[in-house]
């Protein structure tokens, strides 16, 4: 047996998300049924997150086991030409120790939230940012996002249905930058709870229209209520993009 | 009569190209029905340029005549509002004087044409970038790119079916920069020859495969024999990004 770590872009928009469902196409079935169509054998692939239905990843990780060894070029190239004409490319496929979990070897992992701010609909970004056509004030959101960071209970961004064993996590970076049209989120924590990067996107939203003051993002963390806190911003609008273990 | 000109934002994908045509939908049949919608009269929508099927636009220009007017933010929300679903923004529209004319008025094109160089194929990008999996040679093609600036007959990058009353072009920007996994060309001329960036593209990837050294873009250029260049790289990395003009 030999274990790999593939690294995964996808565009989310078919998918019901990472996870395997009855509802729908997902991630992981597309290349579970890939690695089938290579060897010949039902296998397990196990990744780092579980995107929902509509995120997309630069930078998603998982791991599989193959009974017989392969060099890791020619299985990326047999799952890529197995995974067509599903939107999903193996970018590297790397030979690792079977003690390496995708998921629990992870040390953090980083995400992007693209806004297109803009009075114009996207046409070419369509699916690939979240669309906010009032003008966004950066300095406001970039003084909220400020309150955000460090080890916290974040009871306030976190969906019902998260699984998440507590809600205290601990941020380590939450930046905001313009890039022309769009306003770019980039958050990296060791892990998130479900929807807590959408929920900080959807009250930084408010706070960028000038619904909110900047010191109000720091009473909804304290009051550890979702029902202060924003919105939950689009799925279409985020990307997994890196997943980083103590190796790297 | 009021004229105005239109700042336009397409994805190629779904359309014959800019040009009304029989065999498909066209970006311009599709904004002279969303003016129909909204001023009840039949209008032309000139186009500063007639892109292909599937290539792209982040600033194509054209202008209409209302037979009333109405502000350019009425003018460009009413316009939006009727093209959905088709993926077409219209990112600015403004009053200009009757005698500006986007095709005739224009002073210069500049086009964009994106390569994803790397092994895996495009799962976010599939549609907005040409594939070239085999690695590419940037300092060989930016050589090679010299070759072409500057006043020349473009005979040997221009397709059969050109209409250009000469074949002599001034090509004023040709550069060839990496951003990560992929290679950018930019072009800048007054005019174009039809065909004439996606052959000097096609041409310039033989450079950077290693095929050709970069000073055989001279004896293609001097041949003035289209045989002799690379075959035209494909439509979906080609992007009209800008079309300037003397009052800008």
């Amino acid at each position: 047996m030999s274990r790999y770590k593939l690294t995964l872009e996808y565009d989310g928009g078919p998918f019901v998300g990472w996870q395997r469902q009855n509802n729908g196409p997902s991630v992981q079935a597309a290349l579970e049924t890939a690695a089938f169509q290579f060897c010949g054998q039902e296998l397990l692939v196990q990744g780092a997150g579980r995107t929902d239905a509509g995120v997309h990843a630069l930078g998603q990780v998982a791991h599989l086991d193959l009974p017989d060894g392969a060099p890791g070029d020619k299985l990326r190239a047999a799952l890529n030409f197995h995974l067509k004409p599903a939107p999903i490319a193996v970018l590297e496929a790397v030979p690792v120790p079977d003690d390496f979990h995708a998921r629990f070897s992870a040390i953090s992992r980083a995400y992007l939230y693209r806004i297109l701010n803009r009075r114009a609909p996207p046409a070419l970004l369509r699916g690939r940012v979240a669309f906010m056509p009032k003008p966004l004030d950066l300095e406001a959101m970039q003084a909220a996002a400020q309150h955000l960071l460090g080890h916290h209970d974040f009871s306030a961004f976190r969906a019902a249905e998260c699984q998440a064993a507590s809600p205290v996590k601990t941020l380590d970076c939450l930046t905001v930058s313009r890039c022309g049209d769009e306003i770019r989120v980039m958050a990296e924590a060791r892990s998130f709870l479900h929807h807590q990067v959408r929920n900080m996107v959807g009250s930084l939203r408010l706070v960028g229209e000038g619904k909110q003051a900047p010191a109000w993002m720091r009473e909804v963390l304290e009051s550890r209520d979702r029902r202060r806190a924003g919105p939950t911003a689009p799925a279409e609008g985020l990307y997994l993009t890196a997943v980083r273990y103590p190796d790297d």
